[in-house]
């Protein structure tokens, strides 16, 4: 070991002198109305717009950064080369996927955690108790057990995963499978054909296989046949496999489908099964007065996954999964570790943690812009942005059906509407291009950008309706560009 | 289906008039002065406090919020019950666990990710070419090929996690896996017995078992014996079981050591292993022209884990998962589904999509932090960093040789010093306890944040020098004041 000088060599990485510290406050400001400027105007701007070729070239290009550079420039490169340029979201016309709009009250709040720097894999300090509090939040909307425990995630996909280790160490034996492995068990878990591809690949991570989920028919409107359920979980037993597990979902991703979760929970309750529910978007609807009743059975959940970044507009990422018992959750995750040991007092108390309680251990402060979503909105007027993204949803539909060229490919129930061009030349798999090309179209124009899916065999349009901006004239605006790109396609072919 | 109105009801989340917008631009104007603040005047403070208990009943007793409160009224709650208390792992004086500092940069870049609200999953905008950037200057960085694949993650535990399940899937016949299950497949994998214990939770996770996890034993160092590790796989292939991963660790939690990278990877070439390395923050030294060569064989890993927020001082939460080999990284994650399809124009275009190279679908836009650290600090500036936290971590290695009553517990090898009081009326039991009651007492103090650790069955302080703003004088501080509490409690006692 040589003699270290007297004086700490170099210096940290802040600023280093009053006047370091005055620039770097006055670009950071500069930074923040850069932003607040962007949200405000976000209307005037396209939906989404092609990133030059130029550009990517420049980023793929780019040598790593050797020397420092001045933050000045950096804030430069942000404006020019990814303000433009991003998924477009936020923006009032952007149907696409599942995508929440963001709000400034949740972006001002992520701000402070960046600030913060606090990491909230465990140990006693204010944050995990801002986490704490949005999980109990959480759990008393969707109908659990106050002393429920959860935890927050990057989506719904970990908070998927998350539930099925939990569910598969809740069967009998089953705290075996952590340290000898699955072994010759042969746990089975079922879930509708319209579920998430996320629980797909959680049993697959999980070392289950993706074929360990049996996909169970669905109803004319999407929804989870119980009767069919019931069918397969004997065969199941009679084959001697170990039915563990039954998903439903609260808003398939699809159509938006609610799933019957009354009757499958009672089917859970009988068959010994572990109830979940996957309602990524669709749970966030318990905050809405007049949806709420057909959320009937996800109090009875034995765990949940929702996001906040979805249908309740915080940034991303922020996921959440909650279990009933507390007990279990912990027994699945939990650990002993000789660097992590908990203490009665100092900042190693607080026990547990939520590292005790999912894959992560270090993990980011997601916890304050749910809260700050969650305080400054209040959950009624949260309830009344779903009503009013599924009325904007209707507003849709009804459009559609109106337009002869048009046909609406599947019920609603919540804020996604998928639907079609026809066109009477076409046969199926024309239509099928068309539609196809026609989305793309819409995205390329920047006027709106919804995605597209696959109903009943036949690509369609889906639009769903989950950014608290978009309004009637957005889904008029989408209905008017559909129709003016297809007589353009009709002219040109 | 009931008519909805003529014009859309109540109104978005966004502030709803000139004034309201503002008004909020003037709150987060004030928002980013208080962190600003904060942090030009963290070392006035101390490192932690205890959470006052009428603080903590507040957040356990605060109901749901269900009307709207104000942004002020919000921000004063911030300041007043999170601020203060928070880890404290920003301050020079956290020495506990492996922490990173965060920096100025990484949070004003931070907030402009909040503003944007990417979704980082999938489709074609400037966010994901960031990530992709990043990617491939980390690879660049470790030395793998420019063209290797990787991800952004939460943390290194969901890059080991990631990493184990690209391992097993590149076995033969190993994409079956994905659909049918482990089976009756025996896979083992190995690591030194200083493996941190995210990786034996992977094993778990995967449906391995921990078990399937060998601890090889370590030298004085604590570095891995390959030779023992050369014996155990012979051993397991004998019995019929079926080996496929060796894991190193660069930067133990316990102590830092470096397990022999080289001779690893040899014996994974000889036995046809896949090569992981678990760098959380060790790996990050190759950025220091003095260390780097002491993490030779790292350019040979299959797959390498690490943490931007660790030692590279990126804010909370950001990991990273390198695989060389793009195509058998893409085989292990990806899907096929309807709703995500991929075209070859529009927004959906861009393929391969991150959500095809991990678990979540749903990502935030880590990258741009990690963007704005590597840019406007540089690599060089960096890797002068991590050398100066080497420094100060010699110095308290040398300060405790040189205090009769300290004694070190392990060789130094990067930026952890793992020490101990040995109170000579005390036998060895009593000494733990006394260690572990000397760390309460320090956090509590206010002066310093350690953490402990077990090393040879014996419980110690645990210094690890992380944050960028550590210096000499902070470590002499921790000295003095682990002397002192040992004074008062052999004065009490
Ligand atoms: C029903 C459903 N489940 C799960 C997911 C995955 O959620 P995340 O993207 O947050 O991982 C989605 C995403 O759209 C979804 O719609
Ligand atoms: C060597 C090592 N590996 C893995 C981890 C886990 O990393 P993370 O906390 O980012 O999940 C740590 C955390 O300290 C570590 O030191």
């Amino acid at each position: 070991m040589n003699e270290p000088p007297a004086s700490t060599p170099g210096h940290s990485l802040d600023p280093q002198s009053e006047q370091e510290w005055t620039e770097f406050r006055s670009q950071a400001h500069h930074m923040l109305d850069d932003m607040i400027d962007d949200l405000a105007t976000l209307r005037d701007g396209p939906v989404w717009r092609p990133l030059p070729e130029d550009r990517r070239s420049a980023f793929r290009a780019a040598p790593v950064p050797g020397e420092a550079g001045s933050l000045d420039d950096w804030r430069r490169s942000f404006r020019e080369d990814i303000l433009p340029y991003t998924t477009g979201n936020r923006h009032p016309g952007f149907m696409g996927w599942v995508h929440g709009g963001g709000t400034p009250v949740g972006m001002a709040a992520e701000m402070l955690a960046a600030g913060l720097n606090a990491n909230l894999g465990g140990r006693d300090h204010a944050p995990v108790e801002v986490e704490r509090m949005v999980i109990r939040w959480a759990a008393t909307l969707m109908g659990l057990p106050e002393n429920a425990s959860g935890l927050l995630v990057t989506g719904s996909s970990m908070a998927n995963f998350i539930a099925v280790i939990v569910a598969s160490r809740a069967t009998p034996d089953g705290l075996s499978l952590r340290t000898a492995g699955l072994k010759s068990r042969r746990l089975i878990g079922y879930a509708a054909k319209t579920v998430h591809g996320c629980v797909s690949r959680a049993f697959d991570m999980a070392g289950l296989g993706s074929e360990a989920l049996r996909l169970v028919d669905v109803d004319q409107e999407f929804k989870m046949d119980v009767a069919v359920l019931r069918r397969m979980i004997e065969a199941d037993r009679a084959a001697g496999l170990e039915p563990f597990l039954v998903v439903g979902t609260a808003g398939s991703v699809d159509t938006g489908s609610i799933d019957p979760l009354d009757d499958i929970a009672d089917v859970a309750k009988s068959e010994r099964l572990w109830f979940h529910v996957d309602g990524a978007f669709g749970a966030t609807a318990v905050l809405s007065e007049t949806i709420r009743p057909r959320l009937v059975g996800l109090e009875r959940a034995d765990s949940i996954a929702f996001d906040f970044h979805k249908w309740a507009q915080a940034p991303y990422d922020a996921g959440c999964v909650l279990v009933r018992d507390p007990a279990r959750h912990a027994a699945a995750f939990a650990q002993s570790l000789s660097y992590l040991s908990r203490e009665d007092r100092g900042l190693a108390a607080g026990a547990p943690w939520f590292c005790d309680l999912g894959p992560d251990l270090s993990r980011g402060f997601r916890a304050l812009k749910v809260w700050a979503t969650l305080s400054v909105y209040g959950t009624r007027r949260l309830g009344e942005m779903v009503d009013r993204c599924c009325a904007v949803t209707r507003r849709l539909a009804q459009r559609v059906e109106a337009e002869p060229m048009l046909e609406l490919m599947a019920p609603i129930s919540l804020n996604i509407v998928c639907f079609r061009v026809c066109a009477r030349q076409c046969d199926d798999v024309e239509n099928d291009i068309l539609n196809g090309e026609i989305v793309k179209d819409l995205q390329e124009s920047g006027i709106a950008a919804p995605s597209t899916t696959v109903i009943n065999g036949r690509k369609v349009i889906r639009a769903a309706i989950v950014n608290h901006r978009t309004e009637y004239a957005d889904v008029e605006r989408l209905v008017d560009a559909v129709l003016a790109c297809t007589a353009s396609r009709s002219g040109g072919a």
